[in-house]
């Protein structure tokens, strides 16, 4: 199961603005989560308390079946707090529904978050380097896992700092996210993926505002891994005819 | 180049005991970054004064002939600030030494943090589970990147956590650590290896105290990547010799 919370419009009380350019990115998620095997429901506007009962809901679900579980949320919002339309929750308290004693059918499987939004109002103005040269299981039987075990949690961004989107073509973050996973997932585990995605967004964007001063500005996502295991979506040596 | 601070004993005032078992993660750990290509050098019972000025002068050096810089810290700690001998000082600032535009030398290469310390007195009881069954890059040339790229830091432990160590053989997260990367260091990413060092940490280990209260918890790391490079040690297709 696959969960898209697409925020792009907010109550005037937040004094946040539309985030033109959102559902671009959540229609690529989607397709890129479908193409990842997942079940995929999208959630446009949701509020705060919306928010919780979708992550209460798709917690108490049956995830006998499933492998895996994925969620990503776009909207605005400061360190440690997202937006819904009426006001901030914490990422914290909305991840919590899925720890291992909470949610038993996703214990010891992984939890994959993707958060688009600001972590604060800063700007990283970027480092001039010189042009150079590039880069190039164990299985013991176990009963007890920590509850906090099996999270990943993708941030677009790094802490106290701001997160960019293009009006037409979405957000940095989500388009390095969804260019790599196409390319890659066949044959890459998702943390490497997951560099490469930090790659691309760190490398292939600069800001254009038309402002001196916050041009040329600079972002790099901050992956987050509690993962114990290699994830792997759908390898090649799989026959899914 | 790497460096190790290796807290033991701490001045009265800060309340804080001996952390018995830590000379053996040190000891481990410079065997484990020279094993890998390193300098290793090996501080004790630093100040937060000398932790500062420790990462400020290793942040000024000339790292120009480096691929890579790797620096471990264990303490006692609570979130997001770790123990000098003589009080508290904040992980961000001692890292923000080595961001792209304060140490050139390093920018746009690995900058490899680890850290075992306490983030907080929670303990995590676990969750009892079934039994059961369980490369490549893009490269486009680049000269601008953002300030914050290339840091990867390992946490011991979930933010808000106990961290776990043993009087004789270390804390767990060292022992993972350096278990799964003096085995794996010749084949395996480093990101990848993290996954494995969560999983043996994961479910190798769990409290012993003799009191009912505190025995049987669990520990998951945390790591924090912001890499965007595939990092490997010495690939077994190089000759050494």
């Amino acid at each position: 199961m696959a969960i898209i919370v697409n925020n792009r419009n907010f109550e005037e009380k937040t004094e946040q603005g539309e985030r033109i350019g959102t559902d671009v990115d959540a229609g690529a998620l989607a397709n890129l989560f479908m193409d990842l095997g997942f079940e995929v429901t999208r959630y446009d506007n949701l509020s705060t308390m919306e928010m919780m009962s979708v992550m209460r809901q798709a917690a108490q679900e049956d995830h006998s079946d499933a492998d895996c579980f994925a969620c990503a949320f776009l909207s605005h919002g400061i360190e440690g707090r997202i937006y819904g339309t009426n006001g901030l929750i914490s990422i914290d308290l909305l991840l919590s529904f899925f720890k291992g004693d909470k949610c038993l059918s996703l214990a010891g499987k992984p939890k994959l978050f993707f958060i688009q939004a600001c972590r604060g109002k800063k700007n990283d103005e970027g480092v001039d380097i010189p042009l150079d040269e590039t880069d190039s299981a164990t299985e013991p039987k176990v009963r007890r896992i920590p509850t906090e075990a099996d999270y990943m949690v993708a941030y677009s961004v790094a802490p106290g700092y701001y997160s960019w989107r293009n009006s037409v073509d979405g957000s940095w973050f989500v388009q390095g996210l969804v260019q790599v996973l196409k390319e890659f997932h066949q044959e890459m585990e998702l943390l490497q993926m997951m560099t490469l995605v930090n790659k691309v967004v760190a490398e292939e964007f600069a800001s254009d505002t038309g402002y001196e001063y916050n041009s040329g500005m600079k972002q790099i996502p901050t992956i987050v891994s509690r993962l114990t295991k290699f994830v792997y979506f759908r390898p090649k040596y799989l026959d899914y005819s």
